[in-house]
């Protein structure tokens, strides 16, 4: 997996964690760490045994107590980067971490660059590309579904998938061979092409389905759009804080925990629903309807499931216009404020209003977003509409974009090499396509020369000190 | 220094680092602490070592791995709480860090209250109570000053001076006694009044000056509060962004760094400078003069330093008002725009207006903000203005107000045994204001029986997993 060793001399460190913990870890990678870690630490660790952590003080150049710390201590090969490594657990204080890191680096660390222990993982053949990537996946997952890719992703499921792809490309292009070798001997037996063309069809079966994959894999990462539209005053900010208004997470307690990033968003079985442009939805009553109107329009281009709310006034929308706009989107009408009692006019000017609305498509649920009534159903509809099949433990999704491109470009290139062998094309000319596609498949987990561009790309997403 | 025993049989269990890092530690500590972590790690650590690190996977009761960890082990008493703990470091995932904690909770560990671990540490005989104070300090550290004084006071080294307060104290309460018990023996000598007052005395005037030092402690820990006020458009705002452009820290980069608590405070020299309500300033521009001049009267109010900056327009405020309302506090006038020449008028008028400001007890400095010209002397001014004594590492400067409380007690009681040993009153009365004063120290380091409702008051201030 090692695909070239401009693994630099350097030794890296980096705070780990994010400030204003209790505790805050910087790490610290490479051929130096023991050195440099020993110059700013009470204690001399060159006989310190591998996997033990050792208490100490940092000091500074004067010998005054920069902090009361953990030195954890981790020997090459068997370490994350696969280098020499160590981890400073300091307090979390700004002005510690902020020294310590300076410490290091007046003792000859440089700070890492976002993603530089992990790509110091895959340089040293720790892990391939693809697992590298579900790192970052991991840490920024917030749901049940996200995690067991990420995981998935990580344990290497998706890198067997693709071995077993290539290896199958490989004997596809050794029978090839074998018969442009050989064709003159007609006493020889080769598979035949239809035989060839059946391995390359299975083969292109299962790049697709992975490629597929891709769609549900956006939505679990990026959460499922959802809009909520509705006349003013029908309940939509209640219905939005019904729904936010789950139990929390234990963490959500803890310090730290920007609410903001979370606030418009549902976790439903596992799987995040995003609520977009509800701020904008949200000022909609302070504004004039031309507006309001606007903003619903673009919440729905935006959307993958509309909630449509009503209640017993007549709908402000052009219903054939939402018709139109609405596409392939999954629509939810949700009646609300079913708590209050309905007069016989009401219910007529209601039905004679809305059975135009129930002409479209859509699934209906009866609630009370003020009284909670019903918002569990609304919520399983949710789930349904967004059709996320069931994501298993080690199940393979494709999450990331750069990976889905690769599948879409072995899948062409081996589409030309089925209609190859579909037309007698010579062998070499479709051998040509298969090493392209071979090459489409290792881009992903880096087996191919990955251009440093591709690499630089990939880890910049990640934050530093990972 | 242990007190009492009531330190749980519980294990308990929390996020010891923010939320949003690559990295996330979730601290053990307790009796079942190993048995515990074993139900959801995929190793056996019964025979784990102490202090070493260990490779595997956290799973759930399903088998699923939920993340790849690191846990480092520490075997009663050698551990900070003193108790069986484990460190278990995972990827920072909100998701990953929540189950995880989940599954321990599930386990039988308990949610850790705020600062329930430096708690057990004290309960254990770890630390003393102001030991244990000096943790939640040093976490909260953003200065090079109250990094020393918090680090000196977590070393002990007030914890030390009030031990040798107390023998002091001890000795004089064993020199009274034996004056009581031998007093009929004309024969023996004691130590005579005259001698027991200079050793008192000596006491309480250490006792003073570290009661002293908290307004010192309490300006850097706090932030010495200045205010800069002038005429709108003198450039208060310029001023204010000129100084907040100081070189930040390494950690200012590092991605969870939140900005918004460092705002409006300057470090100069290692001390915290707070600019108090410079909003308000800002917004006085577009708000009528009389706001403006009411927002500066509360900003003088609040500050320790003022800087009045001025340019060649008349100064807008009644100069008598000020004068009235600066009282003790450091005056600093700053004059503005020196990069733009003056017109003989404008000098003319400009002396005529300033000589009255110029009658204040003051320290002058010209400036330009805009073009950064004698900012940094501006700096040096700001900071000799708030009068600190140089924090020297191991300095003892006390920065609780508890303490300050129990030190003002003990003077006050030490008083009262100064006036009893000045005016002849019996030995046994003596001894009852020196049993209190005795007492008073006690409950700084917690020695005497601190009662719950202290200890509850002061942890409920630590994060949750410290």
């Amino acid at each position: 997996m090692l695909i070239n060793s401009i693994n630099s001399d350097s030794t890296i460190c980096a705070l780990a964690t994010a400030m204003g913990g209790a505790i805050g870890i910087i790490r610290v990678s490479g051929n130096r760490t023991i050195e440099i870690v020993n110059s700013i630490f009470t204690k001399n660790l060159n006989e310190a045994k591998p996997n033990t952590v050792h208490y100490g003080h940092i000091i500074n150049e004067q010998g005054k107590i920069i902090d009361e710390v953990l030195i954890s201590i981790f020997h090459a090969p068997h370490s994350y980067t696969g280098e020499n490594s160590a981890e400073i657990s300091c307090h979390g204080s700004q002005y510690i971490l902020s020294t310590v890191l300076e410490l290091l680096i007046k003792n000859g660390a440089t700070l890492a660059k976002p993603g530089e222990f992990t790509q110091r993982a895959y340089l040293n053949g720790k892990i391939d590309l693809s697992q590298a990537e579900a790192v970052a996946d991991l840490i920024s997952s917030t749901t049940e579904a996200t995690h067991n890719i990420a995981i998935s992703q990580l344990k290497g499921h998706f890198s067997s998938e693709l071995h077993i792809l290539r290896d199958q490309l490989l004997h596809l292009t050794t029978l090839l061979e074998l018969e442009l070798d050989f064709s003159d001997h007609e006493e020889l037996e080769f598979a035949d092409r239809g035989e060839l063309l059946e391995i390359a069809r299975k083969i292109d079966k299962k790049i697709t389905s992975l490629a597929q994959s891709f769609e549900t894999g956006e939505a679990l990462k990026k959460g499922v759009p959802v809009a909520i539209i509705g006349n003013t005053n029908v309940g939509k900010s209640t219905l939005l804080n019904k729904l936010l208004k789950e139990d929390r997470a234990i963490v959500s307690d803890i310090h730290g925990t920007t609410r903001d990033t979370i606030e418009d968003t549902v976790v439903i079985n596992g799987v995040q629903f995003r609520f977009i442009d509800t701020a904008g939805i949200r000022q909609t009553e302070d504004k004039i309807e031309q507006i309001g109107i606007e903003r619903t329009y673009m919440s729905i281009e935006r959307a993958k499931i509309i909630i449509w709310l009503i209640d017993k006034t007549p709908s402000s929308f052009d219903i054939e216009d939402i018709k139109n706009r609405l596409k392939d989107k999954k629509l939810i009408i949700a009646f609300n404020k079913t708590d209050i009692p309905s007069s016989k006019e009401e219910i007529a000017s209601f039905k004679h209003n809305e059975d135009k609305i129930l002409t479209l498509p859509h699934r209906s649920v009866f609630i009370s977003a003020k009284e909670n009534l019903n918002v569990d159903l609304l919520e399983k509809v949710i789930y349904e509409a967004a059709n996320i099949p069931e994501i298993k433990y080690n199940d393979v999704i494709v999450t990331s974009a750069r990976h889905y491109e690769s599948l879409i470009h072995a899948h062409t290139n081996l589409q030309r090499v089925i209609e190859g062998l579909s037309h007698g094309l010579s062998g070499d000319l479709i051998s040509e396509d298969l090493r392209i596609t071979l090459n489409d498949l290792s881009e992903i987990t880096g087996g191919a020369i990955t251009p440093q561009e591709t690499l630089n790309n990939i880890f910049a997403h990640f934050c530093i000190g990972k």
